[in-house]
Protein backbone atom coordinates (compact mmCIF):
# COMPACT_ATOMS: atom_id res chain seq x y z
CA UNK A 1 0.00 0.00 0.00
CA UNK A 2 0.95 3.65 -0.61
CA UNK A 3 0.00 6.39 1.44
CA UNK A 4 0.96 9.96 0.22
CA UNK A 5 0.86 13.52 -0.04
CA UNK A 6 0.04 15.14 -3.02
CA UNK A 7 2.19 16.72 -5.72
CA UNK A 8 0.73 17.78 -9.21
CA UNK A 9 2.33 17.41 -12.18
CA UNK A 10 0.37 18.44 -15.42
CA UNK A 11 2.29 17.38 -18.42
CA UNK A 12 -0.22 18.30 -20.71
CA UNK A 13 -4.09 17.95 -21.39
CA UNK A 14 -3.54 14.99 -23.38
CA UNK A 15 -2.21 12.96 -20.64
CA UNK A 16 -2.36 14.65 -16.36
CA UNK A 17 0.26 12.53 -14.15
CA UNK A 18 -0.56 12.98 -10.33
CA UNK A 19 2.41 12.27 -8.65
CA UNK A 20 2.09 10.87 -5.45
CA UNK A 21 5.70 11.31 -3.34
CA UNK A 22 5.94 8.97 -0.44
CA UNK A 23 6.93 11.02 2.12
CA UNK A 24 3.59 10.04 4.71
CA UNK A 25 4.31 6.22 4.17
CA UNK A 26 6.58 5.60 7.00
CA UNK A 27 8.03 3.08 4.77
CA UNK A 28 11.55 4.47 2.97
CA UNK A 29 10.68 1.20 0.32
CA UNK A 30 7.51 2.69 -1.25
CA UNK A 31 7.81 3.04 -4.23
CA UNK A 32 6.24 6.43 -6.21
CA UNK A 33 3.35 5.93 -7.23
CA UNK A 34 2.04 8.16 -10.53
CA UNK A 35 -1.49 7.76 -11.40
CA UNK A 36 -2.07 9.59 -15.13
CA UNK A 37 -5.31 10.49 -16.37
CA UNK A 38 -5.40 9.34 -20.52
CA UNK A 39 -7.91 12.11 -22.23
CA UNK A 40 -9.34 10.05 -25.82
CA UNK A 41 -6.11 9.47 -28.28
CA UNK A 42 -5.48 7.54 -30.91
CA UNK A 43 -2.60 4.63 -31.61
CA UNK A 44 -1.92 4.09 -35.43
CA UNK A 45 0.30 1.67 -37.74
CA UNK A 46 3.31 3.02 -39.85
CA UNK A 47 0.73 2.54 -42.53
CA UNK A 48 -1.76 4.51 -41.58
CA UNK A 49 0.39 7.04 -40.35
CA UNK A 50 1.16 7.80 -44.16
CA UNK A 51 -2.43 7.60 -45.61
CA UNK A 52 -3.35 10.30 -43.20
CA UNK A 53 -0.32 12.41 -42.77
CA UNK A 54 1.23 11.70 -46.61
CA UNK A 55 3.54 9.56 -47.86
CA UNK A 56 6.74 9.06 -46.40
CA UNK A 57 5.57 10.69 -42.89
CA UNK A 58 6.53 9.45 -39.37
CA UNK A 59 5.31 10.83 -36.15
CA UNK A 60 6.08 13.72 -34.75
CA UNK A 61 7.18 13.75 -30.52
CA UNK A 62 5.41 16.74 -29.05
CA UNK A 63 6.11 15.56 -25.52
CA UNK A 64 7.14 12.74 -23.74
CA UNK A 65 4.95 10.64 -21.35
CA UNK A 66 5.67 9.25 -18.26
CA UNK A 67 6.76 5.64 -19.16
CA UNK A 68 10.48 6.03 -21.17
CA UNK A 69 9.92 6.32 -24.72
CA UNK A 70 6.07 6.98 -25.60
CA UNK A 71 5.22 10.15 -26.38
CA UNK A 72 2.08 12.65 -27.53
CA UNK A 73 2.87 13.47 -31.11
CA UNK A 74 2.02 16.68 -32.79
CA UNK A 75 -0.26 15.04 -35.31
CA UNK A 76 -4.00 14.64 -34.45
CA UNK A 77 -7.28 12.80 -36.27
CA UNK A 78 -10.61 13.38 -36.39
CA UNK A 79 -12.64 10.28 -35.52
CA UNK A 80 -16.11 10.23 -37.50
CA UNK A 81 -18.69 8.15 -35.51
CA UNK A 82 -21.53 5.91 -37.01
CA UNK A 83 -23.74 8.36 -36.87
CA UNK A 84 -21.44 10.49 -38.81
CA UNK A 85 -20.98 12.38 -35.06
CA UNK A 86 -16.94 13.55 -34.99
CA UNK A 87 -14.34 14.25 -32.76
CA UNK A 88 -12.64 17.05 -34.39
CA UNK A 89 -9.10 16.31 -32.43
CA UNK A 90 -7.85 13.76 -31.23
CA UNK A 91 -4.23 13.37 -30.24
CA UNK A 92 -2.06 10.56 -31.85
CA UNK A 93 0.50 8.91 -29.34
CA UNK A 94 3.45 7.27 -30.38
CA UNK A 95 5.57 5.02 -31.19
CA UNK A 96 3.66 3.26 -33.92
CA UNK A 97 1.76 -0.05 -33.02
CA UNK A 98 0.67 -3.32 -35.13
CA UNK A 99 -2.55 -2.21 -35.19
CA UNK A 100 -4.22 1.05 -34.90
CA UNK A 101 -6.73 1.93 -32.34
CA UNK A 102 -8.60 4.58 -30.57
CA UNK A 103 -9.25 4.77 -26.84
CA UNK A 104 -12.06 6.56 -25.36
CA UNK A 105 -14.10 7.60 -22.40
CA UNK A 106 -17.97 6.39 -22.37
CA UNK A 107 -18.42 10.49 -22.57
CA UNK A 108 -16.75 10.39 -25.94
CA UNK A 109 -18.45 7.49 -26.85
CA UNK A 110 -21.89 8.90 -25.96
CA UNK A 111 -21.28 11.69 -28.09
CA UNK A 112 -20.10 9.63 -30.94
CA UNK A 113 -22.96 6.90 -30.85
CA UNK A 114 -20.65 3.70 -29.91
CA UNK A 115 -21.21 1.75 -27.60
CA UNK A 116 -17.66 1.27 -26.65
CA UNK A 117 -16.29 -2.43 -25.10
CA UNK A 118 -14.16 -2.47 -22.20
CA UNK A 119 -10.86 -3.92 -23.55
CA UNK A 120 -7.21 -4.17 -22.83
CA UNK A 121 -4.46 -2.31 -25.27
CA UNK A 122 -4.64 -4.50 -28.12
CA UNK A 123 -7.60 -6.47 -27.61
CA UNK A 124 -9.45 -5.73 -30.50
CA UNK A 125 -11.22 -8.53 -32.17
CA UNK A 126 -14.84 -7.85 -32.30
CA UNK A 127 -14.44 -4.32 -31.38
CA UNK A 128 -16.44 -1.73 -32.99
CA UNK A 129 -14.80 0.45 -35.79
CA UNK A 130 -14.69 4.04 -36.75
CA UNK A 131 -12.93 6.59 -39.53
CA UNK A 132 -10.30 8.32 -39.16
CA UNK A 133 -9.77 11.88 -41.01
CA UNK A 134 -6.40 13.40 -41.62
CA UNK A 135 -4.38 16.51 -43.39
CA UNK A 136 -3.82 13.62 -46.25
CA UNK A 137 -6.15 10.84 -46.50
CA UNK A 138 -8.96 8.88 -44.87
CA UNK A 139 -8.91 5.60 -43.01
CA UNK A 140 -11.87 3.38 -42.04
CA UNK A 141 -10.70 1.00 -39.22
CA UNK A 142 -12.93 -2.04 -39.41
CA UNK A 143 -12.24 -2.46 -35.63
CA UNK A 144 -10.07 -1.04 -33.21
CA UNK A 145 -12.11 1.60 -30.84
CA UNK A 146 -12.21 0.41 -27.37
CA UNK A 147 -12.72 2.20 -23.25
CA UNK A 148 -9.24 0.71 -22.23
CA UNK A 149 -9.24 -1.02 -19.25
CA UNK A 150 -7.68 0.22 -16.06
CA UNK A 151 -4.37 -0.71 -15.40
CA UNK A 152 -1.29 -0.15 -13.17
CA UNK A 153 2.24 -0.52 -14.93
CA UNK A 154 5.02 -1.69 -13.10
CA UNK A 155 8.22 -3.26 -12.54
CA UNK A 156 9.03 -6.50 -11.03
CA UNK A 157 10.45 -5.02 -7.67
CA UNK A 158 6.77 -2.78 -7.47
CA UNK A 159 5.15 -6.14 -8.14
CA UNK A 160 7.08 -7.88 -5.18
CA UNK A 161 6.45 -4.97 -3.20
CA UNK A 162 2.91 -5.11 -3.33
CA UNK A 163 2.73 -8.89 -3.67
CA UNK A 164 1.39 -9.33 -6.70
CA UNK A 165 1.93 -10.60 -9.81
CA UNK A 166 1.53 -9.56 -13.96
CA UNK A 167 -2.24 -10.70 -14.80
CA UNK A 168 -3.38 -9.95 -11.36
CA UNK A 169 -5.67 -7.09 -9.95
CA UNK A 170 -5.42 -4.69 -7.51
CA UNK A 171 -7.89 -1.87 -6.42
CA UNK A 172 -7.25 1.89 -6.71
CA UNK A 173 -8.51 4.33 -4.22
CA UNK A 174 -8.56 7.97 -4.61
CA UNK A 175 -9.52 10.47 -1.44
CA UNK A 176 -11.13 13.24 -2.24
CA UNK A 177 -14.53 14.96 -2.13
CA UNK A 178 -15.48 12.47 -4.33
CA UNK A 179 -13.86 9.47 -2.79
CA UNK A 180 -14.03 6.29 -4.98
CA UNK A 181 -12.35 2.87 -5.13
CA UNK A 182 -11.56 1.60 -8.64
CA UNK A 183 -11.80 -2.87 -8.95
CA UNK A 184 -9.44 -4.61 -10.67
CA UNK A 185 -6.94 -2.53 -12.36
CA UNK A 186 -4.86 -5.36 -14.57
CA UNK A 187 -1.20 -5.47 -13.21
CA UNK A 188 1.09 -5.31 -15.89
CA UNK A 189 4.33 -6.10 -14.49
CA UNK A 190 7.59 -6.12 -16.90
CA UNK A 191 11.67 -5.55 -16.49
CA UNK A 192 11.21 -1.76 -17.51
CA UNK A 193 8.08 0.19 -16.49
CA UNK A 194 7.71 3.04 -14.17
CA UNK A 195 5.03 2.67 -11.50
CA UNK A 196 2.64 4.18 -13.41
CA UNK A 197 -1.74 3.74 -13.25
CA UNK A 198 -3.59 4.61 -15.96
CA UNK A 199 -6.99 5.70 -15.87
CA UNK A 200 -9.38 7.48 -18.51
CA UNK A 201 -10.82 11.33 -17.89
CA UNK A 202 -14.36 9.89 -17.06
CA UNK A 203 -12.61 7.98 -13.75
CA UNK A 204 -10.26 11.17 -13.38
CA UNK A 205 -13.69 13.61 -13.06
CA UNK A 206 -16.37 11.27 -11.19
CA UNK A 207 -13.04 10.69 -8.60
CA UNK A 208 -12.29 14.66 -8.66
CA UNK A 209 -8.86 13.46 -8.76
CA UNK A 210 -6.95 16.82 -9.45
CA UNK A 211 -8.27 17.20 -5.74
CA UNK A 212 -7.23 14.24 -4.49
CA UNK A 213 -5.76 14.23 -0.82
CA UNK A 214 -4.84 10.49 -0.49
CA UNK A 215 -4.53 7.83 -3.09
CA UNK A 216 -3.61 3.85 -2.11
CA UNK A 217 -3.29 1.44 -4.07
CA UNK A 218 -4.29 -1.89 -2.94
CA UNK A 219 -4.43 -5.13 -3.21
CA UNK A 220 -7.52 -7.16 -2.98
CA UNK A 221 -8.09 -8.84 0.20
CA UNK B 1 -27.23 -4.94 1.82
CA UNK B 2 -29.03 -4.92 -1.27
CA UNK B 3 -27.64 -7.68 -4.06
CA UNK B 4 -30.09 -8.27 -7.02
CA UNK B 5 -30.69 -8.58 -10.75
CA UNK B 6 -30.46 -6.18 -12.83
CA UNK B 7 -33.79 -4.68 -14.80
CA UNK B 8 -33.31 -1.46 -16.42
CA UNK B 9 -35.99 1.58 -16.76
CA UNK B 10 -34.85 4.41 -19.03
CA UNK B 11 -37.48 7.45 -17.94
CA UNK B 12 -35.35 9.64 -20.63
CA UNK B 13 -32.46 11.16 -21.21
CA UNK B 14 -32.18 13.69 -17.94
CA UNK B 15 -32.10 11.19 -15.83
CA UNK B 16 -31.47 7.75 -16.12
CA UNK B 17 -33.11 4.94 -13.49
CA UNK B 18 -31.43 1.85 -13.00
CA UNK B 19 -33.93 -0.16 -11.26
CA UNK B 20 -32.75 -2.83 -9.16
CA UNK B 21 -35.41 -5.94 -7.88
CA UNK B 22 -34.71 -7.98 -4.69
CA UNK B 23 -35.31 -11.39 -6.01
CA UNK B 24 -31.99 -13.03 -5.42
CA UNK B 25 -31.58 -11.21 -2.49
CA UNK B 26 -32.78 -14.08 -0.72
CA UNK B 27 -34.18 -11.74 1.97
CA UNK B 28 -38.15 -10.91 2.04
CA UNK B 29 -37.65 -7.45 3.14
CA UNK B 30 -35.23 -5.82 1.39
CA UNK B 31 -36.08 -2.82 -0.06
CA UNK B 32 -35.74 -2.08 -3.90
CA UNK B 33 -33.11 -0.27 -4.82
CA UNK B 34 -33.48 2.66 -7.79
CA UNK B 35 -30.03 4.10 -8.92
CA UNK B 36 -30.88 7.53 -11.13
CA UNK B 37 -28.52 9.27 -13.13
CA UNK B 38 -29.01 12.87 -13.12
CA UNK B 39 -27.61 14.49 -16.65
CA UNK B 40 -26.72 18.43 -15.95
CA UNK B 41 -29.64 20.55 -15.26
CA UNK B 42 -31.24 22.92 -13.49
CA UNK B 43 -33.49 24.75 -10.90
CA UNK B 44 -35.34 27.96 -10.61
CA UNK B 45 -37.04 30.23 -8.24
CA UNK B 46 -40.29 31.41 -9.35
CA UNK B 47 -38.96 34.61 -10.26
CA UNK B 48 -36.19 33.17 -12.13
CA UNK B 49 -38.80 31.27 -14.20
CA UNK B 50 -40.94 34.26 -15.33
CA UNK B 51 -37.72 36.67 -16.27
CA UNK B 52 -36.63 33.85 -18.09
CA UNK B 53 -39.73 32.35 -19.78
CA UNK B 54 -41.93 35.16 -19.46
CA UNK B 55 -44.66 37.08 -16.86
CA UNK B 56 -46.57 35.06 -15.23
CA UNK B 57 -44.88 31.82 -16.79
CA UNK B 58 -44.81 28.98 -14.53
CA UNK B 59 -42.85 25.28 -15.33
CA UNK B 60 -44.25 23.37 -17.56
CA UNK B 61 -44.03 19.16 -16.21
CA UNK B 62 -43.12 16.91 -18.99
CA UNK B 63 -41.89 13.64 -17.24
CA UNK B 64 -42.48 12.68 -13.91
CA UNK B 65 -38.83 11.78 -12.06
CA UNK B 66 -38.98 8.85 -9.64
CA UNK B 67 -39.78 10.67 -6.10
CA UNK B 68 -43.19 11.90 -6.06
CA UNK B 69 -43.82 15.91 -6.83
CA UNK B 70 -40.84 16.00 -8.90
CA UNK B 71 -40.38 16.24 -12.59
CA UNK B 72 -37.89 16.98 -15.72
CA UNK B 73 -39.67 20.64 -17.11
CA UNK B 74 -40.59 20.82 -20.96
CA UNK B 75 -38.40 24.51 -20.60
CA UNK B 76 -34.91 24.33 -20.72
CA UNK B 77 -31.75 27.49 -20.21
CA UNK B 78 -28.31 28.07 -21.79
CA UNK B 79 -25.74 28.03 -19.29
CA UNK B 80 -23.13 30.56 -19.76
CA UNK B 81 -19.56 30.36 -18.51
CA UNK B 82 -17.63 32.79 -17.38
CA UNK B 83 -14.92 32.17 -20.62
CA UNK B 84 -18.51 32.75 -22.47
CA UNK B 85 -18.11 28.88 -23.09
CA UNK B 86 -22.05 27.81 -23.14
CA UNK B 87 -24.00 24.78 -22.63
CA UNK B 88 -27.33 25.37 -24.78
CA UNK B 89 -29.96 23.36 -23.68
CA UNK B 90 -29.85 22.43 -19.83
CA UNK B 91 -33.41 21.01 -18.82
CA UNK B 92 -35.11 22.40 -15.69
CA UNK B 93 -36.35 20.48 -13.67
CA UNK B 94 -39.33 21.18 -10.61
CA UNK B 95 -40.80 22.06 -8.83
CA UNK B 96 -39.48 25.51 -8.23
CA UNK B 97 -37.12 26.24 -5.04
CA UNK B 98 -36.20 29.35 -2.71
CA UNK B 99 -32.90 29.47 -4.65
CA UNK B 100 -31.84 29.02 -8.53
CA UNK B 101 -29.26 26.04 -8.96
CA UNK B 102 -27.12 24.61 -11.46
CA UNK B 103 -26.07 20.95 -11.35
CA UNK B 104 -23.39 19.94 -13.31
CA UNK B 105 -21.21 16.91 -13.81
CA UNK B 106 -17.40 17.72 -13.87
CA UNK B 107 -16.69 16.68 -17.37
CA UNK B 108 -19.76 19.81 -18.38
CA UNK B 109 -17.84 22.44 -15.50
CA UNK B 110 -14.60 21.77 -17.58
CA UNK B 111 -15.96 22.61 -21.05
CA UNK B 112 -17.64 25.53 -19.27
CA UNK B 113 -14.52 26.33 -17.41
CA UNK B 114 -15.70 26.55 -13.89
CA UNK B 115 -14.55 24.90 -11.29
CA UNK B 116 -17.34 23.10 -9.39
CA UNK B 117 -17.05 22.29 -5.73
CA UNK B 118 -19.05 19.69 -4.50
CA UNK B 119 -22.23 20.69 -2.86
CA UNK B 120 -25.12 19.13 -1.18
CA UNK B 121 -28.06 20.61 -3.01
CA UNK B 122 -29.24 23.76 -1.71
CA UNK B 123 -25.53 24.37 0.35
CA UNK B 124 -24.80 27.22 -2.13
CA UNK B 125 -22.47 29.88 -0.34
CA UNK B 126 -19.41 31.09 -1.86
CA UNK B 127 -20.13 28.57 -5.12
CA UNK B 128 -19.48 30.10 -8.72
CA UNK B 129 -22.29 31.90 -10.65
CA UNK B 130 -23.34 31.64 -13.90
CA UNK B 131 -25.24 33.57 -16.68
CA UNK B 132 -28.61 31.71 -17.76
CA UNK B 133 -30.17 32.79 -20.60
CA UNK B 134 -34.01 31.79 -21.73
CA UNK B 135 -36.29 32.99 -24.83
CA UNK B 136 -37.72 35.73 -22.67
CA UNK B 137 -34.84 36.48 -20.53
CA UNK B 138 -31.73 36.55 -18.90
CA UNK B 139 -30.51 36.04 -14.90
CA UNK B 140 -27.33 36.73 -13.58
CA UNK B 141 -26.42 34.07 -10.93
CA UNK B 142 -23.69 35.38 -7.95
CA UNK B 143 -23.27 31.60 -6.73
CA UNK B 144 -25.16 28.66 -7.09
CA UNK B 145 -23.45 26.17 -9.68
CA UNK B 146 -22.31 22.83 -8.36
CA UNK B 147 -21.21 19.52 -8.53
CA UNK B 148 -23.78 17.79 -6.45
CA UNK B 149 -23.00 15.29 -3.82
CA UNK B 150 -23.81 12.02 -3.98
CA UNK B 151 -26.81 10.76 -1.94
CA UNK B 152 -29.31 7.92 -1.64
CA UNK B 153 -32.78 9.07 -0.40
CA UNK B 154 -34.52 6.87 1.62
CA UNK B 155 -37.63 6.73 4.36
CA UNK B 156 -37.39 5.82 8.01
CA UNK B 157 -37.99 1.99 7.48
CA UNK B 158 -35.16 1.77 4.76
CA UNK B 159 -33.09 3.66 6.88
CA UNK B 160 -33.62 0.62 9.61
CA UNK B 161 -33.05 -1.96 7.31
CA UNK B 162 -29.35 -0.60 6.37
CA UNK B 163 -28.78 0.24 10.32
CA UNK B 164 -28.33 4.69 9.01
CA UNK B 165 -29.69 7.33 10.01
CA UNK B 166 -30.57 10.84 8.17
CA UNK B 167 -27.02 12.19 7.39
CA UNK B 168 -24.83 9.49 7.63
CA UNK B 169 -22.99 8.12 4.67
CA UNK B 170 -23.17 4.62 3.04
CA UNK B 171 -20.95 3.12 0.34
CA UNK B 172 -22.36 1.78 -3.41
CA UNK B 173 -20.39 -0.96 -5.34
CA UNK B 174 -21.33 -1.10 -8.99
CA UNK B 175 -20.04 -4.63 -10.11
CA UNK B 176 -19.60 -4.24 -13.97
CA UNK B 177 -16.74 -4.07 -16.40
CA UNK B 178 -15.66 -1.19 -14.79
CA UNK B 179 -16.40 -2.33 -11.11
CA UNK B 180 -16.19 0.82 -8.55
CA UNK B 181 -17.12 1.66 -4.92
CA UNK B 182 -18.36 5.18 -5.09
CA UNK B 183 -18.03 5.90 -0.86
CA UNK B 184 -19.22 8.75 1.43
CA UNK B 185 -23.27 8.42 -0.01
CA UNK B 186 -25.03 11.13 1.91
CA UNK B 187 -28.28 9.53 3.97
CA UNK B 188 -31.13 11.53 3.40
CA UNK B 189 -33.65 9.78 4.95
CA UNK B 190 -37.37 11.32 5.66
CA UNK B 191 -40.81 9.95 6.53
CA UNK B 192 -41.73 9.54 2.59
CA UNK B 193 -39.11 9.18 -0.17
CA UNK B 194 -38.50 6.46 -2.05
CA UNK B 195 -35.09 4.44 -1.74
CA UNK B 196 -33.11 6.10 -4.47
CA UNK B 197 -29.30 6.74 -5.00
CA UNK B 198 -28.56 10.07 -7.09
CA UNK B 199 -25.59 9.80 -9.47
CA UNK B 200 -23.97 12.50 -11.87
CA UNK B 201 -23.14 11.44 -15.61
CA UNK B 202 -19.06 11.17 -14.72
CA UNK B 203 -20.33 8.75 -11.94
CA UNK B 204 -22.49 6.75 -14.05
CA UNK B 205 -19.99 6.74 -16.86
CA UNK B 206 -16.78 5.89 -14.65
CA UNK B 207 -19.21 2.71 -13.46
CA UNK B 208 -20.58 2.02 -16.94
CA UNK B 209 -23.96 1.56 -15.00
CA UNK B 210 -26.19 0.76 -17.77
CA UNK B 211 -24.16 -2.35 -18.09
CA UNK B 212 -24.14 -3.09 -14.13
CA UNK B 213 -24.47 -6.81 -13.25
CA UNK B 214 -24.87 -6.23 -9.52
CA UNK B 215 -25.03 -3.21 -7.18
CA UNK B 216 -24.85 -2.92 -3.88
CA UNK B 217 -25.85 0.04 -1.04
CA UNK B 218 -23.35 -0.71 1.95
CA UNK B 219 -23.16 0.55 5.27
CA UNK B 220 -19.39 1.12 5.68
CA UNK B 221 -17.65 -0.54 8.36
Amino acid sequence: MTTATLDRSVIERIVREIVLGSATSGKATAPKLVVSISARHVHLTDEHVETLFGKGRVLTPAKDLYQDGFYAAEETVAVVGPRRRMLPSVRVLGPTRPQSQVELAFTDGISLGIDLPVRASGKLAGTPGCVLVGPAGVVELKEGVIRAERHVHMNHDHAAYYGVQNGQRMNLRIESTCTLVLEDLLVRADGTSKLEVHLDTDEGNAADLDKATRIELLKPR
